[in-house]
């Protein structure tokens, strides 16, 4: 009897060369390397705090995050068959346009080797099923910074070209204007023609205002700016995306968004009620809305949702806001949110979490659990 | 056969000494009379928009803000028996310090004498059961701004001893410096002590910049200051206060979150996850917990939620985190939120919407359906 499969579609590296990029910079984001102990990598603005000295700004980024053994292993270690791995934010956002295109090509190619090397020695004949051995596919990065969209649309069909790539991870800035940026048009209409599911994910957090100051936000560590930075900065830009009518625009986009959709399962509801008492949607000054779709059609046709939350009552939101279970697949984060007391052996207390919520949120229908687990992922992202 | 009690928890009044004092001012928040036409409320700093006429400026304020009656017909048109009435947003937050006292007390007077009046109209020999008349309860405002928190402390015991008062509203903003300021310790102590809920409900926003800009804010009318910031800014506050240990120091505190808690259901799970991987949580850097409890934990106990959240989703997950039906209330956020067409006859689609999606949550279980409709509200607040 073999196990039922286990994808993970979220979970980051930092190729070398990406590592080597880091450390070439001085400003956010970069990587110090202390004169003793680990190197440190600080992404947040938040985590750039002058007061704390510079081998303890950030957190330590270990081979984790750039060797791929390493994930191989703890993909063995939680019973995970395939990950789709994506470059961990914040991506190729901060680079010149110039360098752009040259950087998101040798990371991409980078990727696709990388999963192509990893398959073979897998199953050298290929003839073992997905859930019998450990396979990578990923999610290829686009050059946004690059001085014009053409270089984004041109790397777009590129990676339908490379063979374990399964569509795009993306951040909230876009171009540099969010995800309502008509100049995005491009990028969306390249995304839906080829079919690439493209995986919007959190960085910027939100400003340190919204928490009450630095002061406040670093009072508690990374917590607010992780627990409710990130998931609002998901919210707001998919929220943008959407009132911006990009859905009407491309109806057959595809996205995936992190962390259960940031919280727009929770809130659908009440966007959906201020769209409706909202003079700026009534078009004409009539009865006409001036948005074609409902959030929830959007959430039903053309939202994916991982399964990164971490317990059964964002699950169950989740799953009601999407229709139903199709639309949910298991993610971890790896490497992020490993054990405290740095036991790379241990299970990871961040999977198991939400491996537990997925059985309590669907404790009855089997079917559901696998296909979360797994089944949907297969699926939806064509893993073969 | 008579209906099941309905209860709403969550409507707004401004008494006319309140609409006198936003008319005396000239910043955010108040009221402009244009030459013709409704008077406007501008109360978020986003509605101050020098480019907009001072005359179309913020939403129009009609007589259902601080009439009576209009509420009274508000409740019979969509069958609620009894509203526990509250000042709306910005409350006293805003007053100079030596004018808090008397506000309050003058405010909280006038609700009391309105919650009176009515109740004895409706029922001279208060015979009647709950689900047979129309009554009024209210929630209490705060001199928060009053230069030192005694003055406070004495508001809310004095509020003990007014027949219809039945807890206090309160903003996120506090003393001034949020709701982790260790300065609040004496409200939070009254509250506990006398046993009076507290009713946080949003005002604040976020800061336009975690929405792009102030351009980005307005592109889409209010939607995305009321529909994402005004539950991040409740999430953020009970969060704040969760995380400096208010919980744990006042165990017996009691918390009715607007809008279903913001977001804290959805986001309990990831909340939980982050301080679990944060150092500044592990006391003395070992396996003992800086928290007593968890956001679970607080979520059963201290925790009320309200069901104004539009959706089953949403429902969903508050049922789930608050571990029961028990802890919601029905409520409907009137005046906000009226039919655009201005048909102040007609059913509002913001209540018949929270309406249906309690029905659609709960179908097969009638008792959770009259609990969240009034059962609970009757209990928890000793309505009779």
């Amino acid at each position: 009897m073999t196990s039922p499969l286990v994808v993970d579609i979220h979970t980051h590296v930092y190729p070398p060369s990406y590592m080597e990029l880091l450390r070439s910079r001085k400003t956010v984001p970069y990587i110090h390397d202390p004169a003793n102990g680990t190197p440190r990598l600080i992404i947040l603005s938040s985590d750039d705090d002058p007061s704390v000295p510079l081998d303890e700004r950030g957190r330590p980024v270990d081979s984790s995050y750039s060797d791929v053994n390493v994930k191989l292993s703890f993909m063995r270690r939680h019973g995970i068959n395939s990950s789709v791995i994506s470059l961990a934010n914040p991506w190729l956002d901060f680079l010149e346009p110039e360098e752009a295109q040259v950087w998101a090509e040798r990371i991409n190619d980078d990727l696709e080797e990388t999963c192509a090397r990893v398959n073979q020695a897998a199953d050298k004949e290929n003839t073992l099923a997905l859930n019998e051995k450990e396979t990578l596919f990923a999610f290829g990065s686009l050059p946004l910074s690059a001085p014009n969209p053409d270089i984004v649309v041109n790397e777009i069909k590129r990676l339908k070209t490379l063979p374990h790539l399964r569509g795009v991870i993306m951040g909230t800035s876009g171009l540099g204007k969010g995800l309502d940026d008509p100049a995005l048009d491009p990028v969306w209409a390249a995304l839906q023609e080829t079919e690439s599911l493209m995986f919007l994910h959190p960085h910027y957090g939100l400003p340190d205002e919204a928490f009450g100051g630095a002061d406040v936000t670093n009072r508690y560590g990374h917590v607010l700016p992780l627990a409710l930075g990130f998931p609002l900065e998901t919210t707001i830009a998919v929220t943008r995306m959407f009132l911006s009518g990009v859905f009407d625009r491309f109806p057959g986009l595809r996205i995936l968004l992190a962390h259960s959709g940031g919280t727009l399962p929770f809130l659908a509801g009440r966007i959906e009620s201020c769209i409706h008492h909202e003079r700026k949607f009534v078009a004409n000054g009539g009865d006409q809305p001036g948005l074609q779709k409902s959030v929830w059609d959007v959430l039903q046709t053309n939202i994916y949702l991982d399964a990164v939350v971490y317990g059964t009552a964002g699950l169950k939101a989740a799953v009601t806001a999407a229709g139903s279970p199709d639309r949910l697949m298991f993610g971890t984060d790896h490497p992020f949110f490993p054990p405290l007391d740095n036991d790379q052996d241990a299970e990871w207390v961040s999977v198991t979490t939400n491996y537990k919520a997925i059985s309590a949120a669907f404790a009855t229908d089997k079917e559901a659990v696998e296909g979360i687990l797994g089944g949907n992922a297969a699926r939806i992202l064509s893993l073969k």
